[in-house]
């Protein structure tokens, strides 16, 4: 036990050096003067260099080598705990550090790049970067395959979501792309037959617009002793457990995009909220992946927060807070509007029935992009082919089309699928909470979220990383994850009469 | 030069650190929620810890003993870096790591206990945590004592102002005890002959005294672009100097106090903005201990912020940012106010006259802890006579009496001589300057604080720390520290007619 109790210790210490990270992302997003960025740069960098050489400390392998061998003498969340240490240590060690430096240097001067490549709308500005950085990706993804033995794209997956394979990805994804395009064209069909909403115009003053936030989240169950609400340019859940930070950002004209943000990202932050205390620090007691947390947050803002019942109980509220009033303000009105479905170009800005389309676009690219059949200054091409067969629109120019998202630019390869996946879980649970709780549906829209809770904090929160997130699903929902849930609630919000 | 290069490098690591933690430290005084603090300590020992162990690195003493064989080859800049390494490695080896968690623990435990001791007004309370934290903190002094080879006291005063001499602070603190009373009672005498002041009453809403206050510290040449104001439950300046954070506190019913605080803060924080930036992240580049800190804040507060001059600008600013008006916002009056003398029983209260005296009592006090000379039990009754012989005044209980301040508590003995140190040097500093820029007080009574900044710049903060105090304010002002030029602003500002 002692090599074991050794190496909580260091992952207690690790985990304070992950927690200072978030405080200092937080505080850069949120508060800090512009002038302060290059100190904190510095800063930043010193704590994952030291964090970096704690992961790939000889020591620590000796250390896992040892305690595995007696493995045998731990409790199950002790074993469970050791093997995420050492799944972490292997993806740490898996990767030389002159190339995670690389990497990182490859991805902060395509990140920069990518800023002015958007503003001028021309991806040929970015394309030497991205091929650069793409190049090192690849070869980080090739020293990961043959460290988990495992597909190199799969290799870069298991970064977001733990044991993943590709083929899962690609049968949900199959099944969605087979039944969407008819869904989204009778959804619309259906859509084009009601009137159509009205948004409620005039000004929202951001200090009532937080009012208001704050006051959702507490009805959503959130802690302020635990946690607080401010404002970053996007919105995000940082913090540790403990000590949530949600963001979000106020937009004068139009309150109901920053209600939504808060509301998701409020379901990030139940779940931090509640991961097993008795785990605080160690790795089996953190969040389990991508896309169990985008599982989260999606079940809080698509299934529960944008449902008939939660918007009824929501647009008395909403009014109060703005003294607003009118037919704009009527339930049903804004119901329909936060159920509006739309073929678009812009993945943060579609509904829940055309987002996995976008996702699956990403992921057809960025996967032949690791494999090396789609080369960098292919991709605009590639980009405009799939939006048109995948969702029948054609981007303007490259600012809407491939050049819309951070994520390649910033290196985050195999990271787009665990917004669908997320979605797809959501479902799942939500479908699985609604079975056992019958009235589920009737609580949320009194604005009581306690039994949603109870059955998350059961069921998903409370355990931690105690499973791989497939194991988890299955825990929870009693069957593998899949398209079924997601697909019934789609046809029963959007299709039914 | 290669080893001189390796300790710069570590030492900028080091920098990052202690730049990390007091992100960490502003933030849980300012906007952590209360349910963050277990998590917030266990990151900011972390922390510590690693910078611990960084600094007393067997590496890193054979890397200096390299780099001082092969001083010659060094500027004289990178030569004073040099020895600002050496001491601080001297300071962080000279006591056994058990020793220095032993202090941060009994410190910790006594802080606690002092909060409900002096709640209850019950020195009894503390006494044994605070005997214990003081043998501790004896030992430290033994250690230090042994490695610099100076006395225990003196090793413990280095900490906060390096080099300084007991015989310095003695000498000093002699002839202010010498002259003060008979000061203090001429200009009460003074003061009883004159039409006392009227406090301006009313309600002064947090927004407007903050809106106030960023108004006065941009007049005071702060750039919002490397910093912030915001609230805390004590005024400090924290954060690193390209993102100084300043913090105030407010009392509805009283703006002077929260902005006079501002601008003694807004001293400091220039003190940081204008460290030389070449050097940022080393030793050499950092500010100068405490009592140059000390003389920065209180030369903006006592020697500038308090001024006839100053206080005639500020008046019209006062009235408008409260919509107020009436004898007590005039000009004269509010000089009057601000320049008040009265013998009391609250160092933080006092004002600048009297406050040496209470310095100088808790200097005897505490040299005598440390030389075990006085036993904790017999504090109170030590403190009760030093307040009657010193300043004439009798504190009700504990609470107002030697259980008012945090510093022994937290384990910090051979502070409290700084704040007069500071103040004497303040004095020094701004007679100097006055001398060579004539009309500096007109500057200052037209809000034009550049001139005063550019001096400052020139003779004190561009120097970083090229010099120990005692040699930067020879060089700056053409003396060593001394009681003139304080005693001569006393006199100008309190006896003449």
């Amino acid at each position: 036990m002692e090599s074991y109790r050794n190496l909580e210790e260091r992952y207690r210490r690790l985990a304070d050096l992950s927690g200072a990270l978030s405080v200092l992302h937080w505080d850069r997003s949120t508060v800090m003067p512009d002038g302060g960025a290059e100190a904190r740069t510095a800063q930043m960098a010193t704590l994952n260099v030291i964090a970096h050489r704690m992961q790939t400390d000889p020591e620590l392998g000796d250390l896992l080598g040892v305690a595995e061998d007696r493995a045998a003498a731990l409790d199950p969340w002790q074993a469970a705990n050791l093997r995420w240490m050492r799944r972490s240590w292997r993806h740490a060690t898996a990767v030389a550090s002159d190339l995670v430096e690389a990497v990182s240097r490859c991805a902060s001067e395509a990140e920069m790049t990518w800023r002015s490549a958007r503003e001028e709308d021309d991806f040929a500005v970015l394309a030497p970067k991205l091929e650069t950085l793409l190049a090192r990706v690849r070869e980080v993804a090739e020293a990961k395959s043959a460290c988990f033995e495992c597909p190199a794209y799969e290799a870069l997956v298991d970064e977001y979501d733990p044991g993943r394979r590709i083929s899962e990805i690609d049968a949900c994804f199959a099944e969605l792309e087979a039944v969407l395009p008819d869904l989204i064209e009778n959804a619309l069909a259906k859509q084009s037959r009601q009137t159509a909403p009205i948004r409620p115009t005039g000004s929202f003053p951001p200090e009532r617009q937080h009012a208001l936030g704050r006051r959702l989240m507490q009805i959503l169950g959130f802690d302020f002793n635990h946690g607080r609400l401010d404002v970053s340019h996007h919105p995000f859940t940082g913090g540790v457990p403990d000590d949530v930070r949600v963001t979000t950002r106020y937009a004068e004209n139009d309150f109901s995009h920053s209600l939504m943000a808060v509301i998701h990202e409020t379901g990030h932050a139940q779940y931090e909220r509640g991961l097993p205390r008795r785990w605080r620090g160690q790795p089996v007691g953190r969040s389990l992946g991508m896309t169990i947390h985008e599982s989260q947050s999606l079940l809080f803002e698509m299934q529960a927060g944008r449902s008939h019942e939660f918007i009824t109980f929501l647009a008395p509220l909403a009014r109060e807070a703005f003294d607003a009033d009118g037919e704009a303000w009527d339930a049903e009105n804004l119901i329909a509007l936060h159920q509006w479905v739309e073929r678009s170009c812009i993945r943060v800005d579609a509904d829940e029935v055309t987002y996995p389309l976008h996702v699956i676009l990403r992921y057809r690219l960025e996967r032949a992009m690791i494999a090396d059949e789609l080369q960098v200054a292919d991709l605009p091409g590639a980009w405009l082919d799939g939006m048109r067969r995948l969702l029948g629109v054609s981007p303007d120019g490259d600012a809407d089309g491939c050049l819309q998202d951070i994520h390649w630019p910033s290196g985050a390869f195999g990271y787009f699928p665990t917004y669908t996946l997320g979605a797809l879980a959501a479902a799942q649970f939500f479908e699985a909470a609604r079975h056992a709780v019958p009235d589920l549906g009737a609580a949320i829209g009194r604005g009581d979220f306690r039994p949603l809770l109870e059955w998350l904090g059961e069921n998903v929160h409370g355990w931690g990383s105690r499973y791989e997130p497939g194991e988890l699903i299955e825990h929870a929902t009693g069957r593998p994850l899949g398209c079924e849930a997601f697909l019934a609630h789609l046809r029963r919000r959007y299709l039914s009469a």
